[in-house]
């Protein structure tokens, strides 16, 4: 049986290549928008400025094509993982 | 309502935060067993030999002192989520 952090793992991953290839390549997210549909816009329940994640995707996106490959994918959830656990310490204090 | 994308990353907080301060310090894991018991000791179904976790292990371990702390938990569970994506892509091929 999965463990929860398997299945998070795994959500990761299936969630990526649902979106990837709507448009452009078959193995990258096209734009921001769909970052956004990701689930990526909110933050704990806070919703993201556009701009903050338009910053964010621009940052990622180091040969400015436009597209998000799997491993800027991954960095991106990093990034969230951390200002995740940074609400998290807040919010236990 | 959590995305299923938010939820993951929920999970990956809570995770840390369940297992870390059992021995050492509050805000890190201790060793490489805890983290198998975390449920990085199996990729998809396959279970992961401890001298590979070990490897992995030291690697993110940069000072040596036998502690994970979260960006290294986080860089762990990138190498894992990209792990999991080459499974998935050999998978669906």
């Amino acid at each position: 049986m999965e463990t929860p952090l398997e299945k998070a793992l795994t959500t990761m991953v299936t969630t990526f290549h649902k979106y990837s290839g709507r448009e452009g390549s078959k193995l990258t997210l096209y734009n921001v928008q769909t970052t956004i549909s990701l689930g990526g816009g909110k933050c704990c329940g806070k919703k993201m400025k556009e701009t903050s994640i338009d910053d964010l995707m621009k940052s990622l996106d180091k040969n400015s094509d436009q597209e998000i490959d799997f491993k800027e994918y991954s960095v991106f959830l990093t990034t969230l993982c951390m200002a995740y656990n940074d609400f998290f310490l807040e919010d236990s204090q």
